[in-house]
């Protein structure tokens, strides 16, 4: 098929953000409708991307027929009516969490998508997409922990927005820790205790802030998260997962770190070019595309961004001087011609 | 402009790569054309890319129309005719290094560009885009360490392909510092020398291997590298540089560590969820696209690769009962109903 | 004074442990009395030690005249009568925890201790000597973290004896987290819940393993701490300071690692060769006068442990030619004598 | 034998440290006499350790039939006549590096020693004695690594007194790794080549630093040292072995990292509680030695310097509590009688 045309639904903070991923980086996808309460917004941005409209209404939005799935980062209330929207016209929709902001009505949309026999709606807890939790996740499933039975979990953030409150800290932030043990343990969290330390002198007023949730799954495992949202410092979310035969632990800004036989520690050397330096590969593509098309766009008569003919050549003549000097094994001296000489004064 | 046409010249292990990389990752760019000296491998490869051609021959691709930029991914001896013609027919090009294999024939390649008045060569030193390579510069040019002094790299293979010899591990492996050296202290190479050191006793019959090179720039600057390409281990590419005010290293695994102000080392926290979780986000959009096209493609009544609205409705109910343990203090019970209600048996 | 004339009543693991101790490593004191319910344990270790006695009845060796102090490393259900004797008898005594069995004759000893008005007991709580629980208080005290919040604490024993039940693992494992966090933080404990996950499949019988304790201190400050000693790996004890302005954690394997100001991570660079080197001083200066007394009793002709005039020859030889290339910069041939010329074939 | 009586000679930074260091720590022996060719400061040093005298002329110090062995601290240059005199009166000494200050008096000390047909030598190069270098000895002697290849020092000062010349950097500071290299390659070093690299510019005038030591030992091994002396940061001594089978990196700050098998990094994790926390007992029991004998000698009634009984009670109050919460797995609060109610307000 064609490029998916998709129809992004509030386009604050996360929604352009998505906006600018889907456009920038994602393949075979394109921003097809922007939706937003504030319609200028909307609107401003459609005029910035080759054929993306912005419709005034979300119910019209999904309802388009040039939309072919939906991302919603609209706000949670919101959400319900605009999920059920999506089953109805049987359009794909990638939910940004909460599904919606109650039990009941998040239980009313699984009935709807299930008498509808499609799975249509994902969720956006996005840690599962991460190489540190998936890494982390694979070490499980491949059973060289053997039973998991303990997770430590840290959520810090640096600060929060005005207006955050205690009950926020629960629903926003323990939130995805609530996912990531079900996504680690394959089972149901069946109770949760939530206990209020001394509060943090530079929070806000009436925020309690640290908390500590202390989980118990289904069949016994034990879960603790501090949750601290006004550290000062920056964002950090670990993850420990300690179990029969080791631990490991993710988010110390090291990658991940497994404790277990023989009493070692340690983690994994990137194995190969491709992995070391797949990134760089990715952006020295796409910066060189930018600088092509910018170039012809403007003819500049400049087309590269990045290392020019005369490094190429540079590192020629280092090299051929180096090989004489693998023959000889004395310092062999560098000649090259003067720059100038060729690009002028 | 709308997307540019790459022709991508030598569809090997490396130019495969790109191949995959522009289609899935690049945006504002397709491969328009492939080439290969085995004309069948590009003949396979274009059928499974909307809208690619296969050309059997580089200087017909590089002068074809239809083609607005190259990526020259073949053998170093091709590369001198290739580039010359892309000059000829002022295409843009992407050459994967070297520039060529000599002094004299890199010298002309330069030159000729020089006459032509126009910067159409860019050379495939991909560590300058590299995160940490990319941060030791900017830490460099910020000038908080002060003048750079010396530079110690390490670049380590587990193992070469057959045939690789001593003279390669310098053109090879060795160019890529040769670059780094220049790139992060903007002056040339002025002096080489290339010491022996006893084999490795797993290197192959008539490859020195480790060797070490000894560089010294234009300004004094000293820079040693341990080449050791038949290590057994993994990729470990290691660059530590020593300045006046400090020194900081990559390649460790574990990001960029300074050394310095107050006797302290260290490094710098992820600060934010963006820059934590962005390949996350990216991955779970890219993935979710996917799903959505083969759910279309196929018919399938499933859109999802990820979180259901099952997994969104077990989160609710968990924060559901965290925000009133936030009240009690107690524990309190997770009330859901049961699965097999909703999907069956 | 001339040395302490220590008793040491008890000599299982950790009271021989103190023995070796003192006579091997602890300046100003010697062991002159050792005691143990196994009088011929006591017996044969005296044999060994110049000056000691084995004395059978632990009260005698507290009471003896030629004891000065005494260290209890006897079961904790001798240690009230012990203590109580020590006091009697006006002894320092240095005690290994716990200091009774059960609170009220704790209590009972606290009380006798405060009416003599002497301080003569210290309980071997020697967590509060440990260089990175000491770095760890000292950061806290000079105020750089701000108020402290919460303590993350990890306890983990690769197995215990056979017969280690429950409660043990509160009484003997928990209680030096207790007195961790009544050291750093210089408040009393208010309050204990002891959390019990599903259990280690490696766990023996009947003991519940891991269990996770969460204390609130006066202030209303939360600690929680894993403890599981079934892990099958390695000891490891780790405490994660979370406070105002940042956090500190000690027990990784790699030192302290504070993160706070400016987002960053991180540890202190060993600041001269005395911090760096101090341990090899002690190490080499010990092993050095062990040779000498060695030589001098046996009359072997040889006073070393360590490198010989030999390698101070060597030394010199090389330095002298690096001194050499010093000025002219070329590589410099080393010249020495051959060693059989002079030691012989 | 009693404590074997040692003259130190030479009581300057060094030599000072040494007397405290066997005054304070070192079992088995103690400083009789000292000797500097400042009278002064030996005859100072003398008055503040019990049963020692200084003794003016080295050479006295050394034939003093109430001196067992020597420590040498005095300066290099005095060195070849006191170790003449040691071996005449057949005293074992331990020599601070240099042995002497040239080779031809190196040779004629060792030659001296090998006539006599004792080892009355050895030689202060403490690093073979740091647990780190150990290690890495013990990991090469194991065979895990195969056959050693090449090594990379960085050895760095934050400053250098007055005076320190280009030439000590080599005789000083280099003289550490040329003995480490023959520590842990167990083989003569055979060529030295000096790199002098620009200048810091922070390095007093007239000094070259860095330098950059190339050597090559008698099997054709490789080994590199960066010695910086004037970094402003802090002492950095760091070691990297690459052989065979894998690489190991001390002196990061972190303990010895191991790069091998299976593409993994690491180091180990400690063991035990005796290898975790034996520094910690002998910390605490050295310092309960001292509060007793402080205590005795000043009558003062506390004779404790660390936790007291009423820490003891403390932890007993919490553990029993802890206890009680085991069974119920509810939270406990912890009955303590007051402080105040023993100890008076």
């Amino acid at each position: 098929m064609s490029d998916l045309r998709v129809a992004v639904l509030g386009v604050g903070l996360m929604g352009a953000d998505h906006v600018r991923r889907i456009e920038a980086r994602i393949s075979g996808a394109r921003v097809a409708v922007v939706n937003d309460y504030v319609a200028e917004k909307a609107e401003q941005l459609a005029a910035t991307i080759p054929g993306c409209r912005a419709i005034g209404d979300p119910l019209d939005a999904i309802a388009d027929p040039g939309v072919d799935a939906v991302v919603l980062a609209t706000p949670g209330p919101t959400h319900e009516k605009q999920l059920l929207a999506c089953l109805e016209h049987g359009k794909p929709v990638l939910c940004e969490k909460p599904l919606t902001t109650d039990v009941d009505t998040s239980l009313h949309v699984v009935r709807r998508e299930a008498e509808l026999g499609k799975r249509l709606i994902q969720v956006g807890f996005m840690r599962r997409f991460d190489h540190e939790y998936a890494q982390l996740k694979a070490l499980l499933d491949a059973g060289e922990l053997g039973t998991p039975l303990v997770l430590h979990c840290v959520h810090r953030n640096p600060a929060v927005p005005h207006g955050f409150d205690s009950s926020m800290v629960v629903r926003d932030s323990l939130v995805h820790e609530v996912d990531v043990t079900r996504f680690l343990f394959d089972e149901e969290v069946s109770s949760i205790q939530i206990i209020k330390p001394a509060a943090n002198p530079n929070a806000p007023e009436g925020l309690s802030d640290p908390q500590i949730a202390v989980l118990r799954t289904a069949s016994g495992k034990h879960v603790d998260v501090e949750l601290f949202v006004t550290t000062g410092v920056a964002y950090e979310v670990r993850t420990e997962l300690v179990a029969e035969k080791g631990s490991a632990i993710i988010g110390l800004d090291v990658g991940l770190i497994r404790k277990g036989a023989a009493g070692t520690w340690g983690g994994t050397i990137t194995p190969g070019f491709r992995e070391r330096f797949g990134q760089a590969y990715d952006t020295e593509i796409q910066r060189w595309v930018d600088a092509v098309r910018r170039g012809i766009d403007a003819d500049s008569g400049d087309f590269t961004d990045g290392p020019t003919a005369w490094d190429g050549y540079a590192a020629a003549a280092v090299c051929a001087a180096g090989v004489e000097s693998l023959t000889s094994g004395e310092p062999v001296e560098v000649k090259m011609v003067e720059r100038t000489s060729i690009e002028g004064a």
